[in-house]
């Protein structure tokens, strides 16, 4: 028996078809142009259904659910994406269309909560009951699951870790509000401090990386020139860790899952982050307290697809 | 049918037989004296418990479970006070030693989690399936219910709401960390602020109240001169409700819950707290996020009974 998970992102909509054991055998995927109408976008979606369906590496009886994980705020229940600003779907209702042309169960849920179903079942959190999967990406996205299932709160909106302030009246955050983890601890954050420590230090060798050219800071440039000695630069990875080390210890107190999951561009960082952050997560808690651990996402870009169709178990 | 809950706080050991609507219909209660080895404590609970089975406003064949809410990090599983460090247990099989002397089913939680499942049965989160309990006290306890259940995360731990950290680098928490939310909005930080702007505004209405004597200073103080029309004061409190709804605003954007229960000292200050509360909210939210409702606990310090009673329902 295979399912069938779908990734609607903001450039591409991936679909896959998936085994029992969350193993990806079959992959398409069509533009979004997320510009269009509603209506053209869901076409493209039934069609890409439709598409691995019919696809001749399996049987269309082998298949169970198809799930579908969508940007936005997404009622799981009457399958209704409440709203979607990136898509321009606001109150539509997703399942009763895709139902309508699909002759499959479907299932919706937001996509940031399939990642983190997707790394609870088959990745980095497997055989975990609680887990939070944090995604440092352009923003800090983040995923809840409880006893195995996705804890999506009362009003479908839990989960919005990026957006819990760590600093009282602190760094202005994309979402009008001040001081969230996001704007301290997302990819675009370390960017913009690393920015900041590059023009007051003409000469640190976050510049020789550069060329001095300010458009080609990434997140991954001050983590570089810190391991070739740079101080300026050690200064905003160490200040980048303690950001990030304050958000997960306020994830830990309130939630203590087993495990917190760390996925998006910074987690590129590999082992030597989580080994940062382990070793200064006791500035924050005390030892005895940090029984959660720390791991690197390990489905990438397909956990959303791979949580996604596992929506129906 | 019936049910005894307990309660084992710092200072007295109260029970009572709970009815299946959450009333208390009988109360005893004996003292604590937790500096006493731990055998002595659990022999004064297994006698407050064989006393209230005794009692003879009921038959003890229609008393169902004991449940007990105990300080510290509980397994509930297990029955093992983990540690409770105000009374000095540490790895205690405190459900085998009630076992081992009551002929009823006996469940242990943590106290904090006891209360806030008494608030989402019988109080005021009565009917919610996703509630957080808040205790603005001399520190803030916090209990999680998803689901109809307490939520304590993977280690047993979970709820601590009061050292999740609200400023980074900030206030100085009697948990040895800096910036956690107790430090900025338990009563204790709040007579805190109210002494130091009573020291630097002699003319304060505070010191009218206190008759200069900070010792007089409470947490109601604050609000009591600022309803007289302080300045002083008016500072005090609105930077108070400023840390509150931080707090607030960061359960909300990680649980979303549909209540979020407020007890303790501070909530004395009654339905004119929440007005503040909500009218200052979109400050730290968009108005259209905020789906949360902020009500007063009803129980009162009889929550942690009735909740602990309902522990094996």
């Amino acid at each position: 028996m295979y399912n069938i998970g779908i990734d609607i992102g903001g450039t591409t909509i991936i679909g896959g078809i998936v085994d029992q054991r969350g193993k990806i055998i079959m992959k398409k995927s069509t533009p979004t142009l997320p510009k269009r109408e509603n209506g053209l976008i869901i076409a493209d979606i039934i069609a890409l259904c439709k598409s691995l369906v019919s696809d001749k590496s399996i049987s269309a009886t082998d298949i169970g659910t198809i799930g579908i994980g969508s940007p936005g705020t997404i009622n799981p229940k009457s399958g209704t994406v409440i709203n979607a600003a990136n898509l321009g779907f606001i109150n539509v209702p997703l399942g009763d269309m895709l139902k309508a042309e699909l002759a499959h169960p479907i299932h919706i849920d937001n996509d940031a909560n399939c990642a983190a179903l997707g790394e609870s079942l088959f990745g980095a959190a497997k055989g975990s009951a609680n887990s939070v999967t944090v995604t440092l990406g352009t923003g800090i996205g983040g995923g809840i699951v409880t006893d195995g299932s996705i804890y999506s709160g009362s009003f479908f909106g839990a989960g919005e870790v990026g957006h819990h302030i760590i600093c009282a009246d602190g760094e202005p955050c994309g979402c009008g509000m001040k001081g969230c983890w996001e704007a301290y601890a997302s990819a675009s954050a370390l960017i913009r401090d690393t920015e900041k420590v590059a023009g007051n230090n003409p000469h640190s060798l976050i510049n020789h990386i550069t060329n001095a050219d300010m458009r080609k800071i990434t997140a991954k440039t001050a983590f570089d020139a810190a391991s070739m000695g740079d101080n300026a630069a050690k200064v905003v990875v160490e200040r980048y860790i303690d950001y990030l080390c304050i958000g997960l210890t306020n994830i830990v107190n309130i939630l203590q899952p087993e495990i917190i999951v760390i996925g998006g561009g910074i987690s590129g960082q590999g082992n030597e982050l989580i080994d940062m952050v382990e070793n200064r997560m006791n500035k924050y808690m005390s030892l005895s307290d940090i029984k959660t651990k720390f791991v690197l996402a390990e489905l990438g870009n397909d956990a959303g697809i791979i949580g996604a169709a596992q929506l129906g178990r």
